[in-house]
């Protein structure tokens, strides 16, 4: 995709010798919009991010990990300022246009000095770096890189107009939705306003990145950032073309949610949840939600066990209006489930053996409406503890 | 404590050989007031006991381990039913007189004639059972007995009376205070009316049960029950007395909530978080409950690590207002965080040694006004997720 350059080297921030330092530059000034955070406590380069994208455009986007910079008061303020004057001047571009992202230990004060050796190092790769390069830069404790590219096509006044997009994600703990969830990045050739790019943007996180756990904890670093570029020939200007650059973004969006789920700390299986029948709207929500986060019916999803009894009873306990005698439960398709009634062995042996499968899909119907909704979640092992208790140590 | 009969056999409701039936016999019907579940998913004992407590009188307790009964539908309606019969023929009582409580497997059907056979026994024994032998029927995934004993003084128009009051709990998995949590049994020998009983218990329940989390889920089958036999000479009339007995019952109850997280599953330690300085009241409630229920947290805990991050992330992204550069974060007296600050090495130091102890108390103060509240939680360790996944195999 042109009009697009990226880089990702080991600046020395982390200890083991792993790629820490990234950057996405534009050629030229991007449209750009993002979604961070809803935690109270922001890093400090989410909140200078929250700042600098109020005008919709950006160039360049500094991401590190290792340090999430957060918690670390008006010096973190500082050291994330610095670090923008660094590209901008190494680079040559405005300063209000350059975004950087941390991930990594809270409370540690940024290595400065790894950054003042580590940006002119991508200088001399960014001519032959990868998405590749950067997706691997912005791990932690992810196992496997998160990219994502998929095309659209158009038609307009002009004719028929691809769109490409591609998106780069980390993230595998500390996930819980509220708001854009963990690093995320996508970019596009697509030329398109700020406000339609703001617009869609807002809505396919919401449809994505709010419907995932994997621990129930939310981020103190959380960025979803898209940045278009325009060098396509293909000009979201109508409806017609806003929805397939919206359908478009959400599948990139769900794709790189997806694989944050997948590769959540000890996770070793995927499962959507749906609920459907909710009285309303947000019952839905809550229903699926509760369940996604339940410690039990995640423990139980590692043990391969269809464990119903916990299932519906997150839900109970979710605020949503339930009707126990009135749920309907389904793995895949065997309803284990019917109108608050056991199926009986038969169909608990088909369940269990539905639930030795890495994804596995659950739908619990309540009954008592027409409203629908999904959470993708994955299951608790002995390694998200391991991870967890040792991650500083 | 005179009036009070206790039992608790085997009736091989559960697999293994350990008691699983017991009963609490009143001498002569007591004054009663109970506390249930909120999951909208409730077992048919619960929603049966809602009933018969409304008359505020209780003669006979009758709980089981090893089958929770519920999401059984009517027929679990029509086991309970029968499971009260039983006792109030077995030991001359009136039917609307008992109380049963069921504890164990989500959604398998009651298997009555171990009830048939398992009722008889327990009269054998109800001269020579005692308080034990009912704390050890009761009790799950629950790796040891919890009991309490306490006496407390009291000044009246006829001389210096004394109340004794005993109290029995199990619970250490689906611990999510939303009402009692699991069962709990308080007897007293203090004579008080079903309108102080009432007031007592719901407020004591609101300070101790409802501020305990082990796990995040909520049971379907939370009970505390206290009966008031009368059989002392307190009698509990005046706003002094009233003032004696809600001390002593909050203590009791704050001690068996106490045991409960202790022996939570897999837990090898147990955590107070106070949270200060809330500018409301449900503030200083919302933060204290995000940061007792964060996984990141409790295997943090696990881990021995004071990851101070964490736990202001838990309270930044709980709902309740905070300022990150206004925190203090203690554990015990050593400040770790001060307005936001970290207060340095030697400070980590010795918090990291403050972990090590198998009793730890964490203080953020928010420093945003006067409001105060209290958590009790346990950590997460490797043992939670084993003991989750093999629950029903």
């Amino acid at each position: 995709m042109k009009g697009f350059a990226f880089a990702g080297i080991y600046a020395g921030i982390k200890k083991n010798g792993i790629k820490d330092l990234g950057l996405i530059l534009c050629e030229k000034p991007a449209t750009a919009a993002a979604v961070f955070t809803r935690n109270q406590v922001r890093a400090a380069p989410v909140i200078l991010g929250q700042q600098m994208i109020q005008k919709g455009v950006c160039q360049a986007v500094l991401a590190n990990s290792g340090n999430a910079n957060c918690f670390t008061g008006e010096q973190g303020i500082e050291d994330a300022r610095r670090t923008i004057r660094i590209v901008a001047d190494t680079f040559g571009i405005p300063r209000d246009l350059v975004m950087v992202s941390s991930t990594g230990v809270i409370g540690a004060p940024l290595p400065m000095e790894k950054f003042e050796t580590g940006i002119p190092q991508l200088k001399t790769q960014i001519h032959t770096g990868t998405l590749a390069d950067f997706a691997a830069a912005i791990l932690t404790t992810d196992l496997s890189t998160k990219i994502v590219e998929m095309t659209a096509d158009m038609d307009t006044d002009q004719g028929r107009r691809t769109i490409t997009m591609k998106g780069v994600a980390k993230g595998s703990g500390m996930i819980r939705p509220d708001m854009a969830t963990m690093l995320a990045y996508v970019i596009t050739d697509a030329h398109i306003s700020v406000s339609d790019l703001k617009q869609a943007l807002t809505s396919a996180c919401d449809k994505t990145f709010n419907r995932i756990t994997v621990d129930g904890d939310t981020s103190t670093n959380d960025t979803l950032l898209c940045l278009a570029g325009g060098t396509s020939n293909a000009h979201i200007t109508d409806d017609a073309s806003r929805a397939v650059f919206q359908d478009l973004l959400e599948k990139v969006c769900l794709d790189l949610a997806t694989q944050i789920v997948r590769d959540g700390e000890g996770a070793t299986k995927l499962v959507q949840i749906t609920v459907k029948g909710a009285a309303t709207k947000q019952d839905a929500f809550k229903a699926a939600e509760a369940i996604a986060h339940s410690n039990l019916v995640k423990t139980a999803v590692y043990g391969e066990d269809p464990n119903w009894g916990r299932i519906t009873a997150a839900a109970g306990r979710s605020g949503a209006r339930v009707d126990p005698d009135r749920m309907d439960l389904f793995f895949d398709t065997v309803a284990l489930v019917l109108q608050g009634k056991w199926q009986g062995k038969k169909a608990e042996k088909q369940a269990a053996e539905i639930m030795k499968a890495s994804e596995i899909s659950m739908t619990l119907d309540l009954n008592l409406g027409d409203h629908t909704d999904q959470f993708l979640f994955c299951d608790f092992s002995e390694n998200y503890v391991k991870i967890n208790a040792d991650y500083r140590s």
